[in-house]
């Protein structure tokens, strides 16, 4: 798709002339390698590249694009970091990209309430870094370094959400440019609020379908007093996902629990110069007090054992620490690396944990019967793995045996009680799942929809197809 | 209001009839008592009755109900407990009562998964003396023995929450019939999810102005294997929340902190038979294995004589601590008897913790340079506390003194980032604040009330003016 094809080109054009006029021709671009880069995220799904990208410094800014998109009938698809992975950032109708990636201000920081307030573009990297040195973090860390507004937008989580949330749960508080341009300010900073319908997390998760998210407030956690972490190796990943299954019905409050099959270790061990026995394995942190951390880790060895585990290899410097997460992190990354040059699909069901074990070893069978190369790895605390599939993105049956591996395994999860998505969001590559799991309810999105956004220029054709132009 | 003056009254008599003729005649009743009983809740709130009422018994019932209601323009109000404290089942342009008491069952639990799904009808005491014997709980526990469908339409909290979160945190799903009777399902069964808006967290705290929730999937936890809980006095209010702001910034995992000002706790020594000092007071619980409660306790017992408490008066026994937990939720009716025939206005505001002492001390000489008698509590683990005014409802000055103290109380948290309600709601009574704090949001959740319930028929009047009718 280029520009010259793009059905909204001319309302673009006249945006695009508006906003170079209002805030510099430097603060927007209709480049062809900025718009490529914009189209794109970190999955398989074709680049869509929008018709134009304009950066964003300030709550103002967007507000004064949307509103002129508004009136010109142009979509709008806001970016943070583009790391999704089911195409949110496609340009699917063209139009103009909000670049808010400039936005990256930590705007306030309340350490005695553990909160803060940061701009949307801030990456979950850049914040903490600014936190360290004030004793607080804030917990949710998906892979990638993804930008908050991103993490708000997709509902994310990642290892940590087992013990601290996810961004639904950490989230308080939003700044929300409308579909019209109108600026709202949703939640507060109280720990609790029973004030009206929660438009705040209504946001979260809304895949920038029902405004621009611009500034976040979020909930903070002191450093823990103590930490530790362990990598476990076990017989199989049947053992080590019950072995998980049970520290959790036990309600041990740990930290992080991250299953990676014998292939991601393989693969991790590669990319990140690890030296993991190779062997379904389970990577765990405990924080607390330092005899409350001690306690947790005993508890856990003891049902590691019963499951057949290994013995503990302790991570005890914070740099072993800081290593064996970003390994952790970097999975997706080590798992393309097995085969350069191809295209990761990542599955991401989330099922009750009592049915884990059985949907990963029916799982497992189906990826053993497949010539597609894949790991297996999750934030298993919490029901939630990906399958992770290494595909030539140009060949079609690679694609065709891709879909029918994650159709069988969303069924699957369905069946089991289970979610298509525990935290990656619909974008337009889970559209059919969604169908699937909530039927009736995507009736009433779409009316949400309808209400907040009546022309359907908000980032169309994610979360349901477009009906509106 | 009686049958006669309401408008809707013949619209009304004919879905009575239908429901009458579907349901039989005792499933429906326009009997006086009856009417009367469902249009009053536990506040000052004058009672306004529907028009009938009738006792639903499942989700298809509520179902044929708000579709005929539809039908014929009748508003639908749903009543549990009618243990509200703003209004919320009023009757305000009359029509018909849904009451779902008569669903009441546990439909389902898995102790494995830590989950359970209930009809809206169910009293969280009715739950938790089911779940007692599998050995696990579910925690939100507001004062009154409200249903677990009221508790969801309020986006209630209580005791518990600044361990174990509010109802936001603790529903995983919800069955709700919409105002054009279709049912949906939101949510599910797994940990997290990121499948679309969140639509089950939209209908927490929405008052049954955007559809009826019929069932609910509940988050649970394992009974702790070790529980203390302890008294302790304070020369004051503001050390008393100096001690647990510090526990909080210190992030010891409390499960219970609760406030009491010497005057409640006299009421509640004089209600319940309990021979507490008079003074400030906190009462905390502790969970977790016997060294991390024992632990905490040491922990907290620190922080407390730093502030000067006194010594800790345990409650070791299991019914011991079931004694001044249910003295503490019988708080308000002791509050209440202070004052024989009064009526109760208790206010809700919740404030980043960093300031609670400061707000409470403010609030404290408020009512100190006024006559009504009152007494101050609190989760101020949440940064959440209550004033319970006790009012003569007919004495006009009364109310107009308690609506100028409540008032400048909610200025007061508005202006240090806090909400006019930590987790009692909006109702009818305090539609006013909504707007003072949320501006430009209650446009918003207009937009998403017109959406979802067109014709307005839902709980009118609540959260916001009926604009409509």
């Amino acid at each position: 798709m280029t520009l010259q094809q793009s059905p909204s080109n001319a309302a673009t054009a006249t945006v695009v002339e508006a906003l170079s006029a209002r805030f510099g021709t430097d603060r927007v671009s209709t480049g062809a390698s900025v718009r490529e880069q914009h189209g794109r995220d970190e999955s398989h799904h074709p680049t869509v590249p929008p018709d134009a990208v304009f950066f964003a410094e300030s709550t103002e800014d967007v507000s004064v694009a949307v509103r002129l998109c508004g009136e010109h009938g142009v979509p709008v698809v806001a970016f943070g970091t583009g790391t999704s992975l089911e195409g949110h950032v496609a340009a699917l109708q063209g139009g103009l990209c909000i670049d808010v990636s400039r936005m990256a201000a930590l705007l306030r920081l309340s350490v005695d309430d553990l909160d803060c307030t940061v701009q949307a573009g801030i990456t979950r990297k850049q914040l903490n870094e600014q936190l360290k040195r004030e004793g607080v973090f804030f917990p949710v860390d998906p892979g990638a370094d993804a930008s908050l507004g991103g993490m708000v937008a997709t509902g994310a989580s990642g290892t940590c959400a087992v013990r601290y949330g996810t961004m639904r749960h950490n989230v308080l508080g939003l700044t929300v440019v409308l579909a019209d341009g109108s600026v709202v300010r949703t939640g507060g900073r109280a720990r609790k609020s029973s004030a009206g319908y929660d438009l705040t997390r209504l946001m979260v998760g809304s895949e920038g379908t029902l405004g621009i998210i611009t500034e976040i407030t979020l909930r903070l956690y002191g450093q823990p007093e103590a930490v530790s972490a362990a990598v476990c190796p076990f017989p199989s990943t049947v053992a080590a996902v019950r072995t998980v299954i049970a520290c959790i019905q036990l309600g041990v409050p740990v930290a992080r629990a991250e299953l990676m099959d014998d292939r991601q270790v393989e693969a991790s061990n590669r990319y990140s110069g690890l030296t993991n026995e190779v062997a379904p394995t389970l990577l765990f942190e405990f924080h607390g007090s330092p005899a409350g951390v001690e306690e947790q880790a005993r508890t856990v060895a003891e049902l590691a054992a019963e499951q057949g585990g290994g013995s503990f290899h302790w991570a005890t410097s914070a740099q072993d620490r800081a290593r064996l997460w970003q390994a952790r992190h970097d999975a997706y990354y080590a798992a393309l690396a097995l085969r350069p040059g191809s295209k990761g699909w990542t599955t991401d069901v989330c099922v009750p944990i009592s049915r884990l074990a059985d949907c990963i070893e029916a799982t497992r069978a189906d990826l053993d019967a497949s010539a597609i190369v894949s790991t297996v790895l999750g934030h298993v605390g919490d029901g939630n793995f990906h399958v992770v599939m290494m595909l030539d993105p140009d060949a079609d049956e690679e694609i065709a045996e891709a879909t029918r591996l994650n159709q069988r395994l969303v069924t699957r999860a369905l069946e089991m009680g289970g979610t298509c998505t525990g935290e990656h969001g619909i974008g337009y590559g889970k559209i059919e799942s969604l169908e699937q799991e909530h039927g009736e309810g995507v009736a009433m999105m779409r009316a949400l929809k309808r209400a907040l956004d009546p022309a359907g220029l908000l980032n169309p054709g994610k979360v349901f197809r477009a009906d509106i132009r």
